[in-house]
């Protein structure tokens, strides 16, 4: 049992010295940068009330929320899995503007269910949110803010896969499937299952000309799908043929923004289907089969909180980041200063003003097991023709 | 209804620009500050099983902290209502060095219930532990840093309270008093309800000397109790005397570090008495009526973990300092540039220059609602004789 006592749950972890240190380093490098192009940051709440934190966001987001019960009010609230909704939710209620908007945010999630990379059960999500303005241009700024992020992180060999929700979702309207059909066809399509998509197809009795679109979205990914998406998809209606012009303007832009960055399509990965209302990207590594990153088009968001807004943003999991970062020394503690145990008053004011300066001192306590190499410390402060000095440990 | 979506629970806030960026300002410097006294930071998970995160704290903590149930294991988790718990068990299973240990965190705790100051029931905790050290010189770095903190973010005019738990626990002890006794005692004697303790203390049947040390108990406050609890106290146990020492020599040594904080004793007073096993300390502003911080001693809460270290520390609420304290310019959001819808290369290259600066640049998105003024910014780029420029709005 005691032994036990230290057990964390699954997917929750703590973070100790070093890492601890190198995660509030790039905290601050990534809300410096975010802060230099214009967001600001916001600090929403851990837990909210229920029908506050899930309105409009599906029942993907719902199940992996761990609810609790309000003792003083008596009402069900959620401990938030994902902060995009609560931008939204600042942005419609207490920002109002009509010009655009920019938001950042850093703070830990939790989910009921591993579901994300290395099977963490509380992120430390990352992200920003830019509301007020659609058009390829906005997309672009938070894909290319989602980009610095991995860089400033010094994640590497990054591809990007990119997608469209209006797809899949014309051509589910435009084949007449009902609610029900087009989450079945849905989740088939998610796992490529495609004899299942077959078989769907069938039973739902769709028009064939429908079902061989619907059939061959399943293979349409690749650094070609979008031409390829061109000819299989000549039938498609309007709404698809203007996500696919989206998509085109997109990728142009990525070629001129981020001519290095390989761009993959799939345009049957969904990402977010029940939340996303357009474009949808998301970042990968090579071998973390998870994207690393991931944002996306969200315009109808915050009109249950009575304004819509265009609406469009990325988040990531900070931990997950430097997890498959190269970084140069992950072990780099900064170097720190024994001060003897003395009150004598020239010591005292020499320990402030080297800790004023950005120095790190260790004060010894009298009779405390340790000494100064012991404590990890590179020098020493010694009393030496009456002056206070550093020498090396 | 839909106005009330964006109502949250009594006590549970967010934070919006410009507070969350003065925010993000002050924890900077506070970890920054408590780096340079050789605190290492941790971040203990938001979440654990519920016999790990309550182990040796006492009940008031347990009634504090929300339940929930880990679908994954199906064992009951809680909400940490204390991050100095979660500090102790670091050190106790992970660190498990011999010499000194420092420690700090910040990070937001949940309460079921309001009981702190302004009613919130999420503080950003605050804080920094040392464990390994018996001695008033341990005792005195953490409160000492604890003033520094409250130096750091402004905060003024601080006074301190001193008490010490082996005061109460001592002459407790020397009546003979049980354990529910105890309890019910404390908490009359927390209230200041005198005439309750004379009642319990009659019908406990308290022989009369006991009885009349632990009457006067309640009156024990202010900066000459100290004295006058030595001629009040004469005939109590060694436990007792042995903490007016303690309390004396802490005196004396805030008289050397911190000549000008005014230092009141209430040794009626027992905050976390049942966490706290020596001395504790509260800092107050004038008409915060509830302390601002709070600390001391508390020597055995690893040894459920299997290593009893002694231990001392402080702690805090980020948000109620900010709040209390007198900062010059409370809207100061950075200043501002405003940068056409182009995507001239020159004025992309001059953007990157100046956000690597620190500048904040804003990009316009074609179309946009709000011009560079109703954006805030102060200067704009404009394109003259060939170059990009900054000139004022």
């Amino acid at each position: 049992m005691e032994n036990e006592r230290w057990i964390l749950p699954d997917g929750i972890d703590e973070v100790l010295p070093p890492e601890a240190g190198i995660i509030e380093r790039k905290r601050r490098e990534l809300l410096d940068l975010y802060s230099s192009w214009g967001y600001d940051f916001v600090i929403p709440p851990f837990v909210e009330f229920l029908d506050s934190l899930l309105t409009g966001t599906g029942s993907d987001l719902d199940l992996n929320t761990f609810k609790l019960t309000d003792q003083l009010s008596g009402r069900l609230m959620g401990i938030r899995a994902d902060i995009t909704p609560q931008a939204a939710r600042i942005d419609a209620h207490h920002i109002r503007s009509q010009s655009p908007t920019r938001l950042c945010y850093l703070g830990t999630v939790l989910h009921t269910r591993s579901d994300g990379f290395a099977g963490t059960r509380s992120p430390l999500q990352i992200g920003a949110e830019l509301y007020g303005h659609s058009g390829v241009e906005s997309d672009i700024e938070v894909l290319r803010l989602m980009m610095e992020t991995l860089k400033t992180t010094g994640v590497e060999d990054v591809y990007l896969d990119l997608g469209h929700v209006g797809i899949y979702k014309g051509l589910a309207e435009q084949a007449g499937l009902n609610g029900y059909q087009e989450r079945e066809l849905f989740d088939a399509l998610q796992r490529k299952a495609m004899s299942e998509v077959d078989r769907l197809l069938e039973v739902f009795s769709i028009a064939p000309e429908h079902a061989a679109m619907l059939a061959r979205l399943g293979e349409l990914n690749g650094d070609r799908a979008l031409k390829q998406a061109r000819d299989l998809l000549q039938n498609a209606s309007e709404v698809v043929k203007e996500a696919l012009d989206y998509l085109q303007m997109m990728a142009d832009q990525i070629a001129v923004w981020l001519p290095d960055v390989p761009v993959h399509f799939d345009l049957a990965e969904l990402r977010g289907y029940h939340f996303h209302t357009g474009v949808v990207f998301a970042a990968f590594v090579p071998g973390s089969g998870k994207e690393i990153a991931r944002g996306g088009r969200y315009d109808a968001i915050g009109s249950v909180f009575g304004r819509s807004r265009p609406a469009t943003g990325f988040s990531s999991d900070l931990k997950t980041l430097i997890r498959v970062a190269h970084l140069p020394q992950r072990t780099a503690n900064q170097p720190a200063i024994f001060a003897p145990a003395s009150d004598d008053p020239g010591l005292q004011k020499e320990i402030a003003r080297l800790r004023s300066e950005g120095h790190r001192v260790v004060s010894a306590l009298p009779g405390q097991h340790g000494d100064a190499e012991e404590m990890g410390c590179e020098q020493q402060l010694v009393l030496t023709d009456g002056r206070w000095q550093l020498m090396a440990v």
